[in-house]
């Protein structure tokens, strides 16, 4: 018996009811989509009551299939305007579909000018006063408060000062089994939580009856032939969990594709010194982590604990992303320094992809000098104070390039674009461009065909075949985000056929279903509809499908340039 | 034999030509808004190498006819994203007329770091290095400079510290017959400006020959009886020539469409402490002058110089809409403070109606207390230090809004709305919403019909009347901003036959042609369809043609709401 419920942050009404019908076949990102697109005014100020917040887990989101921890959230993005789903790793989402709670709603603006706690267990929600302590706090310091309060293991999401600010890159943090912090990071969701004057959701799942599986012997089988394509893969039983993400420094910077001082070339002469080997072999010598899981049944741990030179733990959740906008974009040639930034970002609450690559915006507008770590640390931890200038570095790149006049800013829809330059990955490109979501690596990760070779190999430098490869993985990831699965399983998956068939067998076991694949891909289509029909009523057009006009530059070694007709840009969606 | 002339600041190429044969016919705002959505790709960044800035005096420039003396200035604006025209007083459009300029286009970025002055003679057009003491030297005092190495008289439009930043409401301002200070003031055409490099165009009409007229005896005739509309009407021969625009304060707030609060309500009680009549009793109490003209043939005077208390000049041009959003909407009951501020929006070069309405934004995010003027300016004089909180400011009210996390931002495209509450004078709130320039009073000023009652009497509380009211005088003001005439002379020739036929007969005198009403009419919608057309390829759609959602509260003291539908509001361009 599932249930969706809306808490009314006007009213401090809570209403728990059945799951409306529409939304009874479909979880995760399909959820968040689908409902935003059918409650949220697509005008509305994303900062205003109209704007709602939702949290829904995946398909298998509870279930103990590896890595399938995740949970999705949705709103109106306050940075793009269009519509947003970002997910997350962290204990969260596993506490929810393990208590049989289909969606969590937040609707509604407070009149008091005061932050509150969403309480949620299994006997009911209550809307408390947030401890006034709390108020202005990091996050690491803030999850250990609540949990001392609420129960060292209740789920935790939060908003740091930055999303109090309602700086439009604010994330929205989620605990790990550690009581560290994984995020839903991009789009500026923060900021519409503190809008609503929510300061956390603790969960506490103390009764929860878990998740019911209707055919658990085939859901076993299933689970396990999915976590051994898991096991099998090279990237995700050795790459990726032996060097963290950050694996990709080198290989972009090899296929040239790693930009580098805002994007002006796509290889550089110090990859190394920041790349992922350099960086496990950093944390062996200090005795830090160099590998462990973000979620309870997370097989591929790709995530660490980076650590000083005493061994004390600076961030996990280091990303490639991150180390590339400081380390490559930036020309920050110093990892510690980056992860302490990393930290900081996390800590504050902002996404550490929009606030990277500000900070080489803020390079190009000769704010700061190149390469200048310190500076850019600096500029960042303005954040938490909320200076005129830590306001505009976190509303992110955009604001940046608006604030200080600076036309170079790699932005799409508002959204900072990450770590692959799109001269060299034309693929991924293509989905910069076209996504709902605002330039986004994850919607549609052509990488993993252009240059890892993975579900196939298309010409990275060449324009033949790249339509077709971010259109089918755009499809695709919208039903992987649907199913509560960690995106990266699609290494696996795009490779091993079995894989993929596991992944639809444990959907089809645990709800007595009979998904086909094709029905996958109906999914994912129907996914991205609704969330183009929605950014289409709030205003945008295929005109906003473009990358910014200096990518029309050559990017060296290879010296291609984005050279798409936009006819060519309109294709992916064209399905 | 008219000249085109385009200056390329990459190249430092000059290129004179004779008019190209589809912009022959046109000038004014029909020729830059056709021209920018010609020659300007709509997706470029409105500050790279794409843009194009247009001068375009008007049909009538330049010539002996009453209040003929604007300057229509276009671009992309890098405020709204949108097309953009700006127009203006001072002498350069005259200037321009008489030496048989019809337009001047500045394309290109240059690669040097350093600005320019463009200079144009009679003989040629030469691109020098700016004289290094004026670089960040506010605009009263670089005039001075400039006419005192290119001539006394010499036309100069400039950017101030604003423009040289790249600040988004950064204006172009132009020197007036007395070296003070006019300003093609919105949409932050002097960031496109500061983006070429160009601090500023000086322009010496030394040996012009003057503006050719077919039929003398004709277009003298005819503007005598022009001069006479403008002499016999009301409004222009008495309202605004003493009391200036400022005389709208307490009409305005009788009507209850004066916006208090930052739109919260629609009256105040201390309305006649700032309104024109308190304003001129001041200036000849200070030894002031009240009414004077911004160009050479002015007869309605509309402007002033208005003074300390030793009777020192502040200001002039000291409009209805920026005192009534320092002195109404952000609570600042002081004339002084309010003209200082003024100055200082001119002095530094920003739009001063974007500038003063975010002031309110500050108020309603809590950055600054209501009805602090100080506050207010020392915010105002940041822009000017190029600190981050005066970037913020001098982006205008939009982006203070963004950095602030405050939804309730009256802007429309991304431009501030002025004066006039869209639910008690509810054809201008149409034009707000539809124009393409981004929320503007100017460009079809309903206000007239709604309030003033001129030109006929349509219900300013009643949406009855009003989508034909704002449709036809955003297809007149289309036409009349072509014409190189004062805006402020549809006050007349709404109501008074004759004057209306007038302007049209020194047209056809000036220039051998027989044209009607009609085509007068149809030159207005070409050049709205031609300005939809740019918006629409730029990405703009209907969604972008919508009010922000706190107009749905209730406006006292008539209580009404802002209550079209989006069906209506599209009506609007429905010609």
């Amino acid at each position: 018996m599932s249930k969706f419920i809306r808490v009314d942050m006007a009213t401090k009404n809570v209403a728990t009811s059945e799951v409306p019908e529409k939304y009874a076949g479909i979880a995760g990102r399909a959820l968040t989509s689908n409902f935003v697109a059918d409650e949220v005014k697509p005008t509305c100020h994303p900062l205003g009551k109209y704007n709602k917040l939702i949290f829904a887990p995946g398909y298998l989101t509870g279930t103990n299939a590896a890595n399938s921890g995740r949970l999705s959230c949705g709103a109106k993005s306050p940075l793009t305007g269009g519509i947003k789903e970002s997910n997350t790793g962290g204990t969260f989402g596993q506490k929810m579909a393990k208590m049989g709670i289909k969606a969590l709603v937040f609707e509604g603006i407070p009149a008091e000018d005061k932050y509150f706690i969403v309480k949620v267990t299994m006997n009911d929600v209550t809307i408390e006063d947030a401890p006034a302590e709390i108020i202005g706090m990091g996050n690491y310091e803030a999850i250990k408060v609540l949990q001392a309060k609420y129960g060292a293991k209740a789920g935790v999401a939060i908003i740091g000062p930055a999303g109090e600010m309602k700086l439009l890159a604010a994330n929205i943090s989620f605990a790990d089994p550690e009581s560290n912090i994984r995020s839903a990071g991009r789009g500026g969701l923060g900021a519409v939580m503190g809008s609503k004057k929510i300061k956390a959701v603790v969960i506490d799942d103390t009764g929860a009856p878990g998740v019911p599986i209707v055919n658990r012997e085939d859901f076993k089988s299933a689970a396990k032939r999915f976590a051994k394509a898991l096991t099998t893969h090279p990237v995700t039983s050795q790459g990726i969990t032996k060097y963290g993400t950050n694996i990709l420094v080198n290989i972009l910077n090899e296929a040239g594709g790693l930009p580098t001082e805002n994007f002006r070339r796509g290889r550089n002469e110090w990859a190394n010194d920041i790349g992922g080997e350099t960086m496990t072999a950093t944390m062996e010598a200090r005795g830090g982590k160099p590998s462990h899981g973000c979620h309870a049944g997370c097989i591929m741990r790709c995530s660490q604990h980076y650590v000083d030179k005493q061994g004390k733990y600076i961030t996990s959740g280091f990303e490639y992303e991150t180390i590339w906008a400081l380390g490559a974009n930036a020309k920050i040639n110093d990892l510690d320094l980056i992860a302490y930034a990393d930290r900081e970002c996390d800590d504050v609450g902002v996404d550490s992809i929009d606030i990277t690559v500000a900070i080489g915006v803020y390079m190009e507008g000769g704010v700061i000098p190149w390469g200048d770590g310190k500076a850019a640390l600096e500029l960042i931890k303005e954040i938490r104070k909320g200076t005129p200038q830590g306001r505009i570095l976190g509303c992110g790149a955009a604001t940046v390039g608006r604030v200080y006049g600076v036309s170079r800013v790699p932005v799409v829809k508002g959204q900072a674009i990450p770590a692959y330059d799109p001269r060299a990955v034309k693929g991924v490109g293509l989905t910069y461009a076209t996504t709902p979501m605002g330039a986004d690596h994850t919607s549609g990760y052509a990488v993993a065909t252009n240059i890892l070779k993975i579900g196939g190999d298309v010409d990275p430098l060449k324009k033949e075949g790249n339509i077709e490869l971010s259109r089918n993985l755009q499809i695709a990831t919208a039903a992987v985000d649907s199913t509560g699965m960690c995106l990266f399983v699609a290494f696996a998956i795009l490779d091993i056929p079995d894989g993929f068939q596991a992944l639809i067998d444990m959907i089809n076991a645990q709800y007595g279903l009979s998904l086909t694949a094709d029905d996958v891909t109906d999914l994912g289509k129907s996914v991205l509809k609704a969330e183009r029909g929605f950014n289409h009523r709030a205003g945008f057009t295929n005109a906003d499908d473009r990358l910014p006009e200096f990518f029309e530059e050559e990017c060296a070694p290879h010296n291609t340039t984005w050279d798409f007709t936009d006819e060519e840009i309109d294709e992916v969606f064209n399905f």
